[in-house]
């Protein structure tokens, strides 16, 4: 792979200020108003697989946002890689807590990042990503060092739920046919300590909503004798955690994969300072579920969060309402065996029963997602880790991470194939949040490592 | 009072359509970007006093929201009467919930109201009211029926607290000089049973803000490990009030008026139907304090209302974020003997108390309130029972409301004097509420009214 590495180290420039064009366009899939932006981004994808030397590329128009695909096929005979990812993006807002607008990237640097880190949203989640793997993929075949046949499907609704790539796939098990699937989605423990990812929660995404009187009302005339829905609300989501943190659900944890002492321990191996960690989001005290450490919380265990309330006057100043609606988006993480429709049905079930005969209650289910876990003695598994420990000079750690691509579960289902995430980012990069970033070390050191992952895939995968 | 009456008569459409052209003013106090519409309201009813015969009128400027002022003494040796009231509104806010725009007036017929009422933001609450008094006076001194003196005090920052209206009676209490307070503000139990307001709840109105991380989290990566503001929000809100719909807050019944049973046996015989009341707001049940009944709930009973809440993300579709923030307006509202300041300071005391150390909360209070009771057997109150049993031929009943005119119980601490709630709303005008409005019985009644106040009044205090 040297002509490959040569030819990344003298593009890096260039690679950059592609990359901060895709970054440029809003393509926020959760919102209607930038549908066009949406499709922009995809288009634009689409031109660089063919300018990085792509067959057959198509923007593949689906049901919601259109998904890009491309391919090169050196020798049918030859192993194949198949690359997913998404250039659709979180959206941007709370949009007054960036340091600099979301959608006009910038360079600056951290104290994590001395070199500099590409500050905007989709940075590391996942356009960033997404280019290291087309530059990676031009860099070897401008070179004439690809290894193996590579096919690439780039979706637009991830931050959504992936519904159509999920028609897509089983439309199109033939022209998906592959050996491997390989995702850079997630991160690294530290850039001195490299990791890869072997286990995605599930996810269970709800929007509540809780009616009292059908106006809003005066709190003095009726306030303390008409139920109020956002007390109430308070009330219930209240109620579906106990005091020790546990999910209240009937029937939540039943399915829940049980890990053994043996495996939590190893886990606990990991390197980890839960001082840094709470002095890096400027808590006082973690919380959680009772009997499990801070990384179990956030991994191994299922949970439950409020995303979102609203209900009222929210505006400046004060208003004595009593008002007729309050609503809450409440999304859980679900950790192996959990099914996603089945814990949708169980709090659907729970937070009715819960509510008093004051007010009504509707919900309404977005979008959900399965979780999975990855082996870590398979070919796919192994190359990587070798690739990684080529780039980083150190073995990485297999890590069960908090984060859900629902995808990765279906990827099996359908199209039988084990999925490798070889994530690059790091959990300070602030994805889904203001001021979002991806270090040009994490950027670079992606697009040098993936050649050698084809490189070691295809070397095992022939023996 | 007959040539009085008489002019009534003959100017309804013209009073009618001059009460239209304020109510097009959006004098929205709470919020600043309505401070010029609030003064433009200030002018035009000052003009209107003018108009109307009112000597010495002012437009008068304070910290806040102006003070309009006006006056007619005919001779210094008759009681004067000092009518009192707002030209400000609450905002109009839910707009998509209006039928019509909530500052273009029309009228409409309601099965309550089979002769129209008047829909607009303000059309009850105040501005229909004050203007009831405005042409009252209007006719009476136009007839040359006017019996005693009047002064006129109209502010424009009821809806936020009357803070500088505090401020300028303290300044101009020669000035205010009267016998009486005479207030239109609140209402009657029906049209066929008019009533007399003759109590008032105060109001303690705070904004809490609770914060977790130093910035919104992926849920994925930090949910069930970190505190989710929102969460721990709703937790703490339904810790105010326990399952009896008590409040818990410690100190918070301790001053509460006890009232005997007698009374309590008294009030249950006004008027009352609870299925038409939970017909009326569509609600299937009732809630509220254990051991009291809905009217009791709303009006000798303190209580606790979230009248706002908000916090993470409210945008369409879904967004996995653990925000920073959460927050929620909250109002108690308050029986004679408790005391605004004492509450809040109670209230911010336990809020604090019961936080989670993996949050910080900040209580900040809004404005505030002292509860009112007014004795029924004044000259005041006599006056207007006298007036309103001549115009509905129906003797009116006294009444506790839920409500609150924080500024009543200053007038009689600051300027010593009663005041008479002669209100002729109903509680189904939907008062800080979409579709506010106001019967055209109702407003004509009024005018109707409060001449006979007047002439009630200087009889009986020149006993």
């Amino acid at each position: 792979m040297k002509k490959t590495q040569d030819f990344i180290q003298n593009n890096q420039q260039r690679f950059l200020d592609e990359l901060f064009e895709l970054l440029r366009i809003p393509s926020v899939s959760a919102d209607p108003a930038h549908n066009g932006d949406v499709r922009k981004g995809a288009e634009l994808v689409a031109q660089h697989l063919t300018e990085a030397g792509a067959d057959k590329v198509e923007v593949c128009d689906t049901a919601g946002h259109p998904i890009v695909y491309g391919e090169k096929i050196i020798d049918p005979s030859l192993p194949t890689v198949l690359v997913y990812g998404h250039y659709d993006v979180q959206p941007a807002d709370p949009i007054e807590l960036w340091d600099s607008p979301a959608f006009e990237p910038v360079i600056k640097k951290t104290d994590i990042h001395p070199d500099g880190a590409i500050f905007a949203r989709g940075a590391c989640d996942d356009k960033g990503q997404v280019f290291m793997h087309i530059k990676a993929f031009e860099a070897m075949s401008k070179s004439g060092e690809l290894p193996c046949n590579v096919k690439f499907m780039i979706e637009g609704e991830e931050e959504v739920g992936s519904e159509n790539l999920g028609v897509f796939i089983k439309e199109h098990t033939e022209r998906l046919a592959a050996d491997i699937i390989l995702v850079s989605d997630t991160g690294i423990i530290s850039n001195d300590n490299p990791s890869i990812t072997t286990g995605l929660r599930g996810l269970s995404y709800v929007e509540v909503e809780v009616t009292g009187p059908n106006r809003d009302l005066h709190s003095g005339l009726y306030g303390g004798a008409v139920a109020n829905p956002i007390n109430v609300l308070s009330d219930m989501i209240s109620q579906l955690q106990d005091d020790k943190h546990k999910i209240t659900i009937p029937g939540f944890y039943d399915k829940v994969e049980v890990i053994s002492e043996e495996e939590r321990a190893e886990m606990a191996k990991a390197p980890y300072d839960e001082e840094e960690y709470k002095s890096s989001i400027d808590i006082k005290n973690v919380q959680g579920e009772e009997g499990y450490s801070t990384r179990e919380r956030a991994s191994i265990r299922p949970t439950l969060d409020v995303n979102g309330i609203w209900g009222g006057y929210i505006g400046e100043g004060a208003k004595t309402v009593l008002p007729s609606k309050a609503f809450a988006k409440i999304s859980m993480r679900l950790v192996p065996h959990q099914e996603p429709e089945e814990i949708t049905a169980q709090f659907k079930d729970y937070f009715e029963s819960i509510a008093p005969d004051s007010v009504t209650v509707k919900v309404n289910p977005h979008h959900g997602g399965l979780p999975a876990v990855t082996p870590i003695d398979s070919d796919g598994y192994m190359a990587a880790s070798n690739a990684m420990e080529k780039t980083f000079g150190k073995k990485p750690v297999p890590l069960r991470s908090g984060g859900s691509i629902p995808i990765v579960a279906l990827f099996e289902q359908v199209l039988g194939l084990k999925t490798v995430l070889m994530g690059f980012g790091l959990n300070s990069d602030a994805i889904h949040s203001p001021n979002e970033h991806y270090g040009l070390f994490n950027f670079y050191k992606g697009i040098e490592t993936i050649p050698y992952f084809f490189e070691e895939f295809t070397k095992l995968s022939q023996k």
